[in-house]
């Protein structure tokens, strides 16, 4: 089942996405529990009921979580290839850990830097001059855990979205640890949409990421060097995972500052990041007036 | 004016602490509006009324934010010493940014790590076994703000507390970013109230941490490497800061890793760790049952 947050006749809804159809179904709950996005679902005992149909070009989508109740885990240089291109660019304040490393990276984003799909992706040229993409699989938790094993890992995942893990790569290098780097205003595209566990396939999906038509990254999730249970265990051996935590699980090779010379984002560029399965997120990149 | 969280009668208050009397006086509010902590009288355009006042050892401290909204924000290595003592220690995963970084480190602890003064810091020795205090004086945001200036930087504070950043050194260094390694559940004590911006004497005021009564620590905040005005600088600059927001601004030379062979904390140790103007943060470290 696809599921998203929108915004329809000037409230917040959640709904079942058809998206064959073309078409949204808005579960029938007050705003208060919709505000939550899709993981107001996570406390009902079963899915409540849906209006009739609406188009999904009457609805505006929200990101699927618009305000995550802490920092989104993100997990770095986990696909063997792109360790390798981040590793020889310069800017990697991980070195310490090994050209791939040997232990999953994870860092946070703020949940305020979280937009939706087609939400403009705000650039401070003042700020950084090193604007770059990574196209990921996010994981949804739906139920707590501490020292979670990884073979009841999957248990604890309610479903998947898509991220864009913006990153200022000047910034990443500079401050040594991430946070700030990958937590910029607006540096947080997710959605379109969260896709349920049970309708994904995760060994068949792969992540592709577009500039302007272009494809620059393309890889199967299953090449990821920390596989989402390994990291699942991981992040709960001493902290308590929540539902509605998302993990980004890092990005493949093809980023812009794998290229001689980087490819960093300009005004105006459209990423869009696809995963089978899912579907698409599209942002365009604007300098902040 | 100190103000702290606290659990009176089955409920939550927020109120304000008469230290030298021994008394707390709770502002007249709903329980609702208590919940967020002291955070709350933000949202006031004048202080609430109090109520009668009752005796500290009648109420049960709480972290002053029992639940902040998103990650805690932390500086690494800002004391000249104890950069030199973690630099030494060889867990340094920070290695690159240099022995006294040129910019400020910033990472961040999740916001259900928090607990209050006199609550166990849980410690599981499957997990870690290098278990190390940090104490901090912890800025406390009241006005939001991006691209904020040094010079009208401490416009946007609205007081300070206390934190201590326990760490689990192995951790810290084995993920190569520190967030893992900071953001164990209990693993962020704070309190024992929060004081407003024109109550503390920033300039006088010193760091100082006792484990079981030997003390370990012991700075002047005025000796911080980056400041903080250069701290909200740097972090406001494409960051937008929120009423509520935490910044533990890092610690001196002292901590565990420092010694040789290292001091880590043990079962039953007690650590104290005061600020002159705030009070004092204890907390006992016990092995998670």
């Amino acid at each position: 089942m696809k599921v998203a947050a929108v915004l329809w006749q000037d409230r917040r809804w959640v709904v079942r996405v058809d998206e064959d159809a073309g078409m949204a179904f808005p579960f029938d709950m007050p705003e208060s529990q919709a505000q939550s996005g899709v993981i107001c679902l996570l406390h009902e005992p079963s899915l409540p009921k849906t209006l009739p149909g609406v188009s999904l070009r009457d609805v505006k989508l929200l990101a699927p979580i618009p305000l995550p109740g802490r920092n989104i885990f993100c997990v770095g240089k986990n696909y063997h290839e792109h360790a390798r291109e981040f590793s020889n660019s310069g800017f990697d304040s991980s070195a310490a850990a090994g050209v791939v490393p040997k232990h999953p990276i994870i860092f946070s984003k703020v949940p305020d830097s979280v937009i939706a799909t087609n939400s403009d992706v705000l650039i401070d040229p003042h700020v950084s001059t090193s604007i770059d993409y990574e196209a990921e699989l996010a994981v949804i938790i739906g139920k707590p855990g501490r020292g979670v094993s990884r073979e009841s890992a999957f248990d604890h995942v309610w479903g998947y979205t898509i991220i864009n893990d913006v990153t200022a790569r000047d910034m990443q290098g500079r401050y040594s640890q991430w946070l700030i780097g990958k937590s910029q205003d607006t540096f947080c595209p997710m959605g379109p949409w969260a896709v349920t566990k049970d309708s994904f396939d995760l060994e068949a999906a792969s992540v592709r990421c577009f500039v302007n038509g272009e494809i620059r990254q393309n890889a199967k999730v299953s090449q990821l060097i920390f596989d989402i249970p390994t990291i699942i265990a991981t992040l709960s051996e001493g902290i308590t995972l929540k539902p509605g935590d998302i993990i980004a699980t890092g990005t493949p090779a093809g980023v812009g500052i794998g290229f001689d010379p980087p490819r960093y984002l300009r005004e105006g560029d459209k990423v869009r990041v696809e995963i089978d399965g899912i579907g698409a997120l599209e942002n365009r990149f604007m300098h902040i007036s």
